[in-house]
């Protein structure tokens, strides 16, 4: 069989299961998710010892030490998993019920039912618990999901899968509802991503390169976000200790991460009193600034010898550094920030901090990007942080999802008619 | 300018004029419908000019007589487009609203609020009144709007856009928050649908090559249906009247809208007694019956001379006729039917005619389509008759919008965080 015909198979098989997904009660996919946990505690030794074969193999290959970090699977990250899937198993079932049901003047009653997606395609990387959280992220919605996860991880997700696989049978749910694929040809990518007919949406998980690729030449929509160039704006008049808290926080907590901020903007009547201590925490942390004209001269003014302080350009405005780097800009005030971070922002989260009312609200509602905060860190931007119990991605697009994607985002809805033998006249 | 820099020029005026509109508000929305209203009704005789000349020249080119039909604007469908407006003025603003708004454990509280998606190109065919409907859905949503209507409808769409604009300009809007193509160069259709930097979505409307064409190539997502084909089921223990009086409205209504049913299955335990007096109904309507074995054995047996009565091929399960034709079989029961539908139909709108409250459930449940109906003609599949107020188009896609789109499918919501200075710990 060769890969096309491969992935082909692994796609009939999904559609197949989804349809039994789609119908299957709350009560049999809760009772799947804890099997899958007595499974998977059940086998530990299997796993450290699959995860022990990748990570050989991972080392010899020369993976740098990060890449190793992640694919390790240790009992404290097993421990993690299984509290994972009991907390999903403990979310309200998101499929079936119906809504804003109401009679209209011709008498039948209209409103809508939450379904599933049908078949959902992971693309991620090294971390093997990824196909533990996004299994049962799409069995809990009633979807079934093919699961692509790194070369480097095959041999630990193939015995997650098993886990999950044997959970699934116990309870008389279809075993392929979740499948791993299993050759490390890249061309599984290209396949899985161009079979409309068998896979319903795509979510890939990784770094900005896979993800432009992924939707550059997928042929079903993509719940994705490239990156995160998140920005804090503070405002005239800014209460000075949260203004340096926050900023301070939502660029310095981790700095990895998709929701740290990446631009600081000042505005211009608060620059001079401000940006010396903002510069002087952030050096405390290492963190290099990339400054505009107005706020390297404030800032070297008053600089210690040692603080990382360059001219920005503009390739700074639009960087995702992930790393202790800040590009710091002097604004006008609440219009210039506005404008600039629709213009160089990646739609992800981005936070004003005011004591000013309307200037808040004007900024919730111009600032065109999935989080809109005020006097809050954008480190916040996170599915579990907003309450949806688990998330499967963050979508920066408009369409569909938008924001933190939990159940919901891998669902749809159906409209429902509610008839008494009414006919349209 | 080539049509490239053309379509670009319309592209970045759309996406700035986008921006105005996303803050503009209800009152100032609503004001610019009314003006535009006010401005299509001086403009009476300009209208009809227009649109004279586009008659004279589709008579000129042979253009067929129902196209010519929908191509004429008369006094009366100018009335219907005013009234049209009045309603979208008169529907509650989906822009603006924050919902949702839960506080969390860290103290922040999260909601959402609904945002337009930004620019939206429609693609439609010869009738000028879209032109009209389109742009007051666009606007009430906040959106900015460019409009590629049939050549052969150019004049009217520029008299109808020119009253368009001069209402917007009345009340301080953006005049390019509604542009139409006044190119009839089929080119400019490929770049609209290929330019994700200044159009978020693309609405086309009209015949399935038109729309398949426009989904294969588009490099932005797309709200469309390509056909429907709806199917009737009638169950086991069906009331026999409510039966034959649905599954003749659902055909016979109108032939040639997209929720008209094109396929009558028939539970096996009612078959002989129900064929016979549903086709002589449909006989009396002059539709044409595409039988399967068993159905036309029965209604053979029964039926009138000049019934018009064939055997069905496996083409007429997937077929959209738009006719008084009816593709017409018998199944063992709801099993059948589900597995039938799910498999042959175009998922856009099925009705159940059943008195069985479990089947019933079981109906709506696992069958895959926009709309599920029980005891209700699937003509009632419409924006007006859910009480959307409006209809922008039809989506049987699972992805963003499902089944009748109104203003609502127009927009997205991004998350909203609320804090008091809270950082991430």
């Amino acid at each position: 069989m060769n890969i096309d015909q491969y992935m082909q198979t692994l796609g009939e098989r999904a559609r197949a299961a989804s349809r039994a997904m789609s119908s299957a009660s709350t009560g049999d996919k809760n009772a799947a998710l804890l099997a899958i946990a007595r499974q998977l505690e059940a086998s530990r030794p299997a796993l450290i010892e699959a995860n022990a074969t990748d990570l050989a193999a991972a080392q010899a290959n020369g993976l740098e030490a990060a890449l190793l970090d992640r694919l390790e699977l240790t009992h404290a990250r097993i421990d993690a998993m299984l509290k994972g899937i009991e907390q999903v198993a403990a979310l309200a079932d998101p499929i079936g019920g119906l809504s804003d049901m109401r009679s209209q003047p011709s008498g039948i009653q209209v409103g809508k039912m939450r379904v599933p997606l049908g078949v959902i395609g992971i693309i991620y990387e090294s971390r093997p618990n990824v196909t533990v959280e996004a299994a049962s992220l799409c069995l809990k919605s009633g979807n079934a999901v093919i699961l692509r996860g790194g070369s480097e991880a095959l041999h630990s997700n193939q015995a997650i899968a098993a886990c999950i696989q044997t959970g699934l049978k116990e309870v008389g749910l279809p075993q392929t509802a979740v499948q791993v694929v299993e050759t490390t040809d890249r061309e599984a990518v290209g396949q899985l991503i161009t079979m409309p007919e068998y896979v319903d949406v795509i979510v890939p998980r990784g770094g900005k390169g896979l993800i432009e690729r992924i939707s550059r030449d997928a042929r079903v929509p993509v719940i994705k976000h490239l990156d995160g160039n998140c920005h804090v704006y503070i405002d005239d008049g800014a209460d000075e200790a949260m203004a340096i808290n926050i900023a301070v926080n939502a660029k310095t907590q981790r700095y990895g991460t998709c929701n740290t901020a990446e631009s600081l903007l000042v505005a211009e009547s608060v620059a001079d009193a401000l940006l010396p201590k903002l510069a002087s925490a952030y050096q405390a942390h290492g963190v290099e600034l990339r400054a505009c004209e107005k706020s390297l001269s404030i800032i070297s003014a008053n600089a210690a010898n040692d603080l990382k302080l360059v001219a920005a350009t503009e390739d700074d405005w639009f960087e995702e550094y992930l790393a202790p780097i800040l590009a710091v800009k002097v604004v006008a005030g609440l219009e210039e920030a506005i404008e600039h971070i629709n213009h160089y922002s990646s739609q992800h989260s981005e936070t004003i901090v005011t004591e000013h009312h309307p200037r808040a609200m004007q900024f919730i509602r111009e600032v065109d990007s999935s989080s809109v905060m005020i006097n809050a860190s954008t480190r916040f931007a996170d599915g579990f942080e907003y309450g949806l119990g688990a998330e499967i991605g963050i979508s920066t697009d408009k369409i569909h999802a938008r924001g933190p994607v939990g159940l919901e985002g891998l669902t749809s809805e159906k409209y429902v008619v509610l008839g008494n033998g009414h006919i349209r006249t």
